[in-house]
């Protein structure tokens, strides 16, 4: 395979022959790519040319390169297509990639488009979708899924099958209902292959079958898919009855927009926003944070105004301030950063005290470490040893306070269920620079005899 | 489904059936956990009970629960294992699970254990993938997969799937090949289910398929299925024979484990560690960034000593040198994990020199707007707006070039090889505060006329 590359070249290629109008040329050229390499190079023209070559594909493309848009591409593009025609592209989408469109939709039309969709049975399913939460597997799921009823002869069940088949992109597993529609087990695929034709359902179907509730989070489910490497999900409703399916590709996404989640935050960066965006997209991501820090700042110059008699025979100390700050927020980070991610993957065991006990230690260890270091270093360069020993000493009650700060605080937000990544970056560095400098001042101050 | 959940009675529970060696009572208890619970239980119990576990329980789950077990508690039952009983747990798995724990052994048992294994077939091909470098697709790869010829019929096609699906968990595609292996092509299993089954082979298989080269690297593999919703990818070698087979159960993990990777560069931790580690382990992932931001604060005290003539008339300059670092930090990160996630995903378009300017006016907007805020603050508390207009002008200055170097350093690093993701977090902070606090007191001297 050689793998599609966006060039410049092929964008202004397109371009020309849009303009050109050249609608062979340009059918020719995007037959054999992707939906999503089309949506690429879409994400790359100006609204007029999108439309136009929106337009201009088969619905069964357009309507998947349209799932696989920048958000604010696809809401220009849909601005300028009729009711009828949206309609008609999502007629081609499985039910959660068309309810995720309509969801964007401005209000006052979903009402039309929902009813110029011409498969009533898939409108309904749609709609039905709508009704759950985003951020809940009932929002992640899909209606397409093949079930067989336990009652079912074989006969009749693979002729069902045939038939759902149909609909569904990929089979995976077919689930196994009661008359109510109640989820009981499953068929595999496997021994559907392996199995003789002439075998009973109720013979041959899985009687065990993982499932989610339809309220559960959706982080959730992508621990529990890739804990039990499961490639689809049956949902079910609060009384078991089985309303849709989640399929790994959904779960790829959801995983990696957590992780982007909790990278930015940890880089304090407040929005989704991407190297592309605006700068004034940019800005208002990254803004806020910088303005905590410069508060953090400016109480950290207060703190040190209020040490001002210090200044003419210690100006020493004043100098390591950037360096106790500085490792006051390294070592709040790291530990944020581990317990933020133990947390998100389940493995902290133990208790919170505990937990504080053993970063004491291993905080301490690193304190004395560096402050070894930062003694001998110090002591040969200013020849000071009692305000190397001061600064030293410090250091490692700054270390110890930091990490517990950076333990605490996220185990403290996940308790009162605030999301604790929001705990990383930027507002630990900021509390541990205030903090740091407070202990460090006060604590050579008191070594000093000052 | 009532989700599994670990508690210390259970495990308390089986540690006393366990030193009971009531293996009946041990055995149903476990019968109906999936294998991937097993594990979260035996990584909780000591050496000889975990090796009693496993020798006791069945080896088609014991295998699976093998894989699934942290890697020192894996390595140590092991060790408790003869070479027969390690092999038999591998005839059990998937050849590239069995590869990955033959990877793993002393090297002196490794042939003994090969040689143990009694389908010479399956041993055969777990050889061949241990050939392949862990870092690359050959070596996710399984051999399991489900292949037929273009120039069989389709009764001997069925035949020879029903007969190879046995040995492949799940199934997904049926790759087609000529007779020298070479990959041609795929048949659905959609395709199976809706046609008749009197259709000649070289007649329905669709003729394109996605494929990688063994030699690409998982990240890439990751990107390339995830774009295009695969849920498995064949693997083709140099001159286009299918080897093996990558399901998206493993890409699920490799986008997982790079996505830890970064975070933990980040947060300045630099290696694979957990909450649960041991002080010592974790003290050797995090001191070495400490020792670097060390040396940062020293470099910062050394500059601070330079300009030690300006702290009888200007201290409050001194005051706000951990507003300067914290701010060129923050800048620093914010622009470097933006440029190291676009990288990550492949969506940075344009030179070099393009995103450097637009990075300069972003950074220009941030820095002006704090600066103003700044400049109110300090103006007001100390009252002297020559010295608050120097440090407001400074900071500007500062985080324009920190914006700069956060932006440049991943984008320099890519161009040479070098994985980006090592430059946020400690390096970017440390090596900022520096150019920072040199800006800083060169800029406010300048302006200050002193």
């Amino acid at each position: 395979m050689t793998p599609f590359k966006l060039t410049d070249e092929l964008v202004s290629e397109i371009e020309q022959l849009i303009i050109n109008q050249d609608d062979q040329q340009l059918q020719g050229l995007l037959k054999e790519v992707h939906f999503a390499d089309v949506a690429e190079i879409v994400n790359e023209l100006n609204e007029d040319e999108a439309t136009y070559l929106i337009k201009l594909l088969d619905s069964d493309k357009t309507s998947d390169t349209l799932t696989e848009l920048d958000e604010d591409v696809r809401e220009a593009i849909l601005n300028n297509l009729s009711s009828k025609e949206i309609a008609e592209e999502l007629e081609e989408l499985d039910t959660d990639d068309a309810a995720d469109i309509i969801a964007e939709l401005p209000k006052e039309i979903v009402q039309e488009v929902i009813s110029e969709i011409e498969d009533r049975e898939h409108a309904k399913d749609i709609v039905e979708l709508l009704r759950y939460d985003e951020n809940s597997a009932g929002g992640l799921m899909a209606k397409e899924l093949v079930k067989v009823q336990e009652d079912w002869d074989v006969l009749k069940c693979v002729k069902e099958m045939r038939a759902q088949a149909e609909n569904v992109t990929r089979v995976h597993s077919i689930y196994v209902v009661d008359n109510e529609d109640k989820l009981k087990g499953r068929l595999s695929l496997k021994d559907l292959l392996t199995t003789s034709t002439k075998t009973h359902i109720s013979e041959v179907y899985i009687p065990k079958v993982d499932s989610v509730d339809v309220h559960e989070k959706p982080e959730e489910v992508a621990k529990i898919m890739s804990k039990y490497d499961l490639e689809a999900i049956p949902v079910v409703d609060e009384i078991g009855r089985l309303v849709g399916r989640i399929t790994i590709d959904d779960i790829v996404d959801v995983i990696r927009e957590e992780a982007e989640k909790d990278y930015q935050l940890a880089a304090g960066i407040s929005q989704d926003v991407e190297a592309d965006d605006s700068i004034w997209e940019l800005t208002r991501a990254r803004l806020p944070w910088l303005i905590l820090g410069l508060f953090g700042g400016l109480g950290a110059a207060a703190i040190m105004g209020g040490f001002e008699e210090m200044i003419s025979k210690h100006a020493i100390l004043f100098y390591f301030t950037p360096l106790i700050a500085a490792m006051a927020g390294n070592v709040g980070v790291q530990s944020s950063a581990i317990i933020v991610q133990g947390l998100a993957n389940d493995d902290l065991k133990g208790s919170i005290s505990n937990r504080l006990i053993k970063e004491m230690l291993l905080a301490a260890l690193n304190g004395i470490i560096l402050a070894a270091l930062l003694l001998l270093f110090t002591w040969f360069w200013k020849g000071d040893f009692y305000t190397a020993l001061a600064i030293s000493i410090s250091l490692i009650v700054v270390i110890v306070v930091a990490g517990i700060i950076g333990t605490f605080i996220p185990l403290f937000l996940e308790k009162r269920g605030i999301d604790p990544a929001i705990a990383t970056g930027p507002f630990i560095t900021t509390s541990n620079d205030i903090f740091g400098i407070l202990i460090y001042f006060w604590i050579a101050k008191l070594v000093l005899g000052i």
